[in-house]
């Protein structure tokens, strides 16, 4: 089976451009089959208090009504994508943008309205895997924004990190895939601020427990255990910085 | 030679949610190879209003700022080109949305400053016809947004109309081309306001000294000529309401 990296990038690496320009150089230069997903940073918040309209955000989660909508479609699907498809053809990167509805590459459900409504949200329903086989023997890098279709002309706001484990999930069948998630910490950290080498379900539950892992990286640490029980081969939680030195610590998550 | 309908659409169609949708149900019920492309209407300029930022046209021409550009790629790239694929794919049409740096599908060099510094526009340089047919083949429609890039990681606008046109010149070694300009009018108008049928260079000419062919008429028509000089088989302008319904007049350019 051919290797394919997934690498998924957000938080403060979208908003600083110098940083976000060495990661696309690195990401650039790396070998063999792979795919970016990146998320939104604090733009779209920014954005949206610029436009006068109130972020509204649940446990780390925008509640996208059809104002917040037009936003995350413009900065995540347009500013932040081209600009990363720009970026990364200047630095010799065949690179393709994608939102879900383009080529109904990602087709998702809005999510129920109960137990919290949040508004045009999608949960992933179909990845069109066949589809990104075909652009990465094309020579092609797809680059996914988080903004998804439901197949009737509605498109909808997806969670990066939940897309990146789809699409890792959906490649494996094809592919030997590698998902890293590359943010803010150095990878998932202890008591003592520390990073964590190895996690498992086990450890996970338990640092759960003691509330030592809380808020957004509970969410990303479930995508990784997901995608790792669904045929996913490896999966890393790691700094933007070590994509583009490789010199900082990671945490390898195991089951 | 195997047929290719390029269609472009702007101003008001943009604008108004329900007559876009129509014509967005016509083009995706339209047999054969087809691809799309469109203008911004004047969500861009509403956009720049609302960011308390000030437009700025030059005979009908923005100068693009690094503000405006901001602006032009949310609203082009993002917000309107995801809205017309999401509603293409809601009609059974396989849409996938392009900028001009997806695929390095069209570069641009930016204009010179000189006679007047429009910022970050550029002028077409290059067409990647064989990645444009590739996805046409594979079952896809191309949607473009006007927005491209300089191949060293800069993005650019560009005027929709003339990106129209170099992707029909550019397309029309391996199809027989048909390029239509869809806008608010049913065609080219007389001074007595009838649409005229037929328009030669001669007729285009002659009616711009009488200034009955003004404004932003003088260049889309420039940009017909240009396209059937350079091997375009056929060249159409008409209404977007004429997409719809086929029953209003038009106006076919001739060399």
């Amino acid at each position: 089976m051919k290797k394919l990296q997934i690498i998924k990038i957000g938080g403060k690496v979208i908003d600083d451009e110098q940083q976000l320009s060495s990661v696309l150089r690195a990401f650039a230069k790396t070998e063999g089959a792979k795919i970016l997903v990146h998320g939104g940073g604090s733009k779209a918040t920014k954005m949206e208090t610029t436009l006068g309209l109130k972020p509204n955000m649940v446990e780390g989660r925008r509640i996208t009504d059809a104002s917040a909508l037009e936003v995350v479609i413009m900065v995540y699907a347009g500013l932040i994508n081209k600009s990363i498809v720009a970026g990364l053809q200047g630095f010799e990167c065949n690179a393709l943008g994608l939102s879900g509805a383009d080529g109904n590459v990602i087709q998702c459900e809005k999510r129920p309205v109960n137990p919290i409504d949040y508004g045009f949200v999608g949960d992933v329903k179909t990845v069109n895997h066949a589809f990104i086989a075909s652009l990465i023997e094309a020579g092609l890098t797809p680059v996914f924004s988080a903004i998804t279709h439901n197949g009737k002309g509605q498109l909808l706001n997806t969670n990066a990190d939940t897309m990146a484990s789809e699409i890792a999930v959906a490649m494996s069948n094809q592919y030997e895939v590698e998902l890293i998630f590359a943010f803010e910490k150095n990878g998932v950290l202890d008591a003592s601020g520390n990073v964590i080498k190895t996690i498992t379900e086990v450890k996970f539950s338990e640092l759960q427990k003691k509330k030592i892992i809380i808020d957004g990286m509970i969410p990303k640490l479930s995508n990784a255990f997901y995608a790792l029980n669904k045929g996913v081969k490896e999966v890393k939680l790691t700094s933007a910085e070590h994509l583009v030195n490789k010199k900082s610590s990671y945490t390898t998550v195991v089951i």
